[in-house]
């Protein structure tokens, strides 16, 4: 049976939160999905899932640096991801100030490694977005999000 | 039945030869598919196909502008994308010259509709890519990725 | 003297309204700036100014298919621009809507052109972005980026 | 008297050997330059010079954590770096393998510090690029940009 995982980073809780909301719903539609903080998992238990999604704060216009190191590690082994699908998230402190370069910044590693990732016509397009702490408008698209994640998953896997 | 259009603006014939092997391929692997010039299509011609590759020569590092023009013009419609499969690839006359991030814009506009897209953990991973003609390496990259798009649009579609 | 241009595509007014705080600012702060509509330009015409600032709306997470263009007709003699100091803003309808990649890309086409472009620590990072209409907020980004890109451009021309 | 530096991360080497090329023509065109790797410097080190030049080999589309972990690092105090210039490079093993996305992505971390960043109207736009060991273009490309670096940063600092 399919399973997926919500892997994050997070200081301040807005992106543990996103990571909540996000892998409730793809529970909710009927994906099994694990959540974790980046530091509960090692790379190599990516293999074990067929959705993978990662949520990051707005470092510098990218990934938080754990989070890099991740991606970083599987070197060698990424052929196993290959096919399986993937998204992204992150949360800011301003508009503009690289929430986007983020989640493109993760869907290249992704596309990388072979994930096949969706995007959305409407909302947030690349990912779910917040500034600041996560309110109505995040939870909702992170709520979608989920929906779709999981309804592509069961196409594909 | 399932149908897919490579779409390219070419002047040097690099880009439209790179279309050519993409699209051959593509029947090849057994999704029937057009393969034509962004001026030989109107931009809703894209509603009736299920995965559509895009290809660009690699100008200012993104897509030429009649192929934004086509997005451009389906502001408003481009709903009807939702969940069909996307694809990039792009010629330049340089390594480093722009190629990876004419084809990471050409995603973008994907995702922003809604489109699946898949990357590859070998070879040219974000889309294939030709510095110069085509050779021998560019010609495997593009059958390959033909393949790899036609295996995920008969899961999706 | 030095002079400075901010050209832009504008359809609801926005990227305009825009276009004309930062021309103002880069005036208060002692270069004179021309605002110019792209219709209103030819593309070698950025060849007479020092500081080059381009503004797009948000489509499909790149520049407008004209500003697209203008870069476009520059192959051959964008090397006149080398040295000059570009900047980038857009508007969007929407956060996480593609406002990042849309001024990304310009700022792409802008080093392939060897313009030099400044980031800003504070506020909006790689340029001004616009969520629908010029607010305070956006006023404030405006006139700022103005000041940065005038200082800079009167220790670099 | 304006100091550069060359920070570097580098496993295989290759991106090692571009730090000292880009050092070395820095300091030959009279800015004198350090080339140190990412452990051998505190991220507050950076605070000293005018000019920061950053390699990373591409690792999934993006600088190698070591270096993001350098930037997430100068949180609160990253406004020390205003005005200063930037610049990047980048080994890859293959062509359209990430170079690209990986400079762009170390030019998004710069641009949010504030550092000024010029691009290359000839060659390898966005900073150099290796496929594989450096060679004699590459060699070139390096020297080039060690030049252009020295010559802006004189002119701003």
């Amino acid at each position: 049976m399919a399973k997926g995982i919500v892997v994050y980073y997070s200081r301040s809780g807005n992106t543990k939160k996103m990571a909540e909301i996000i892998a409730e719903s793809m529970g909710n539609f009927g994906l099994k999905t694990d959540c974790k903080s980046v530091d509960q998992i090692k790379p190599t238990d990516l293999f074990g899932y067929d959705a993978i999604v990662v949520g990051s704060p707005t470092y510098y216009g990218g990934m938080a640096a754990p989070l890099k190191q991740m991606f970083d590690d599987l070197v060698g082994s990424h052929g196993k991801l290959d096919g399986k699908v993937g998204a992204a998230f992150s949360s800011a402190a301003n508009i503009g100030g690289g929430n986007e370069t983020t989640i493109m910044g993760i869907i290249e590693a992704m596309l990388i490694c072979g994930l096949v990732v969706c995007g959305d016509p409407q909302g947030d397009h690349y990912g779910p977005v917040s500034i600041g702490e996560p309110d109505d408008r995040v939870r909702q698209q992170c709520q979608r999000r989920g929906q779709r994640i999981t309804e592509l998953t069961k196409k594909i896997c």
